[in-house]
């Protein structure tokens, strides 16, 4: 088998756990399969480069900023080939670029365009491990980029499609996918088996365990996915295409994610094509909108806008919606960034009726009072009060009955 | 005029210092000169990423070495660039590869082969300040490289030759180059002017003020060269082509080597071809001889080679000279690591005799015995008993008069 495995930041927080990354490869590779290696900078390298250019600079270039951040990989994957080649393996440290990972030339969250992969599969052929710096590539124009926050999963599984893996494995410091958060409730399961569509949409919701573009990339490409720990031999969860079984479990997990603020704009004089205008200027600062509810006013003539954005991109996106605001007419903008929102998962949903109303109804018995609304096929999602978070999971990690053995 | 400026470890040490560095940089822009930065890492930052490195592997493989060592400075030249930005310059970081340093596949100590530069000339035009990632070049096979230790100033003094730069200036954590090591000799002056042919003896000699590489590229495209302080604003020791005047002078400068060990062959049974054999195999290796010496014995049948090396290379250099030694018969090999190499420098050599024979004289008359002997045009060269290398370098410094006023 080809097999690509990728280890997380804590995975390779020092030179012992490289270490021991290196044994688990080499004994992959022992095993008979050829080993890609995708690794993540150590723990806490990214963090410290990002603080080390907003010393040097109050608005970081971000063409520099990831030529900066894209060294803390490399940095990992020639000690990681190193200490594979000391087990007595052939290795080889290949950057994004070496990898032939070609993206386009959004700095700082670039998405990959294709993978050339050349110099790996004739390494691979004779007989190399090869070990690529995750989370970059490079574009058309010989620049570096860097794909976002966990973007390593999205090189591993991207590299995986483009080899024709048989396995992509992201090892990282959890046992697998939970169905939820077990620090919030100690009852969550872990599950030994999801589609790609709740996956995709845990990923999306906040549940950390695989960055959202990765699994889009697994989806689209069909590429079987392990998520498992570096730190034992537990098996993990498999992210793989729906099946039969997996339609008679109606929720499949509940997720949470705190890092969303609220923007509202409020009193927008009711004319076509507002909506249009607000968020292609907050797209075009390549700004990510999740939920948006719009609610006319009584009298018809205006309506209140509200949506959510990442918490980081807070100050762009509230800079950009006050300016429109002013444009638009609209009575002011108000900014709340004391919510979460919380969202139960299952492709079981489509097959069965009342699960958004049976969510709503156990918040409510609770006291939580819900703030917007959004459902897809296979999820519900309400924005709440930040403070009831912890609470609003565990009664839904009950009311639907996820701490039983899934059938 | 088109001015190359390189900063050394010490100069880019921390964020506060680079700011420094970006300060002097956009001042040189703003007097009408176009400008291309080359940065080091960081103090202290080589050394750490080798030390990770030696605790990953026993042996480190060099190819990932040097994908590992350079980006060292591929994070000062982003925070560089990023600084200078902040300051209202246009800037941009390059990396070797972007810059088109291309060298031989001699990992962990390449010769540049060219720089084709095309990207650094068509953004100097448009107006930017060009920052390049020093120490670091890339094969035609797409593997990075880096050039040694000290690698930053020959990237400075290539880049400067490649672009036809007007002026090359070195900053780095001294004022220029002394007659001697004034930690020795607090008597000892800053020359104003150098010749390249001297420079290049004093560097090859220890005098760790430009790399020996960089001086000999610096000769053979005529770049002139200012090494100086980035610390404060003093003019520094100009190296350029020997003029009339430096003919005037003797000796200009006493150096001083600790960093190499010497080896020796007892009773290599003499035959043609011997030198060669030794010599070839240690150059296959990669390792730089410095000075040899060889005796007959008495009876005419058996020789004495000795040699020297640098230390790091010892262990390499003891293991192939064994080797060597077993297959021609000679009766041991013999490894001392307390010597230091002294050495008088000046182009007036040429013109004055006798200067090799004060030299013997002095060091005698203070109880220094002399283990070698090597001279050029314009260098004479001792190995000594390295217990009294700051006694020799008085004394010579002393004899040849260099704590006065250069004529």
């Amino acid at each position: 088998m080809l097999i690509v495995q990728k280890y997380g930041g804590t995975s390779v927080a020092n030179v012992e756990r490289i270490k021991n990354v290196a044994a688990r490869v080499a004994r992959t590779a022992k095993e008979g399969h050829k080993v890609v290696v995708v690794v993540s900078a150590m723990s806490g390298e990214t963090d410290k480069l990002i603080n080390l250019a907003h010393q040097a600079s109050l608005n970081p270039n971000e063409r520099e900023m990831d030529m900066l951040l894209s060294s803390g990989e490399r940095v990992t994957s020639a000690l990681t080939a190193m200490a594979i080649e000391d087990l007595g393996c052939k290795a080889m440290a290949l950057t994004g670029r070496q990898m032939g990972i070609i993206t386009d030339d959004v700095h700082t969250k670039a998405r990959i365009a294709k993978i050339t992969g050349d110099r790996a599969k004739k390494a691979l052929d004779d007989g190399y491990i090869i070990v690529v710096a995750g989370f970059q590539g490079i574009t058309e124009n010989q620049d570096v980029t860097t794909l976002g926050r966990g973007g390593s999963d999205l090189s591993a599984v991207a590299i995986a499609a483009a080899l024709n893996a048989d396995l992509c494995e992201i090892y990282t410091d959890v046992d697998g996918v939970y169905t939820t958060d077990p620090n919030i409730v100690p009852e969550a399961r872990k599950l030994k088996k999801i589609s790609y569509e709740e996956m995709l949409e845990l990923a999306s919701l906040g549940a950390k365990v695989l960055q959202t573009r990765s699994v889009e990339f697994a989806m689209k490409y069909n590429v079987p996915t392990v998520v498992r720990s570096s730190f034992n031999d537990n098996p993990g969860t498999l992210v793989v295409k729906e099946d039969k079984d997996m339609e008679n479990v109606v929720v499949s997990g509940v997720a949470y994610d705190k890092n969303q603020v609220k923007l509202t704009l409020l009193s927008v004089p009711d004319k076509p094509g507002i909506a249009a205008k607000i968020f292609n200027a907050i797209a075009n600062a390549n700004v990510v909108v999740d939920m948006i509810v719009q609610n006319v006013s009584s009298d018809g003539k205006a309506a209140d806008i509200s949506f959510t954005v990442p918490k980081t991109d807070s100050k762009k996106a509230l800079k950009i919606t006050e300016e429109i605001a002013k444009e638009l007419g609209a009575k002011s903008v108000a900014l709340r960034d004391d919510i979460a929102k919380i969202s139960i998962v299952g492709v079981g949903m489509r097959t069965h009726s009342g699960v958004a109303a049976k969510m709503f109804e156990t918040l409510s018995k609770h006291g939580v009072n819900i703030l917007m609304i959004s459902t897809s096929e296979i999820k519900v999602s309400c924005v709440i009060d930040s403070k009831y978070t912890e609470l609003a999971v565990r009664v839904l990690h009950d009311v639907f009955g996820l701490e039983e053995a899934r059938a």
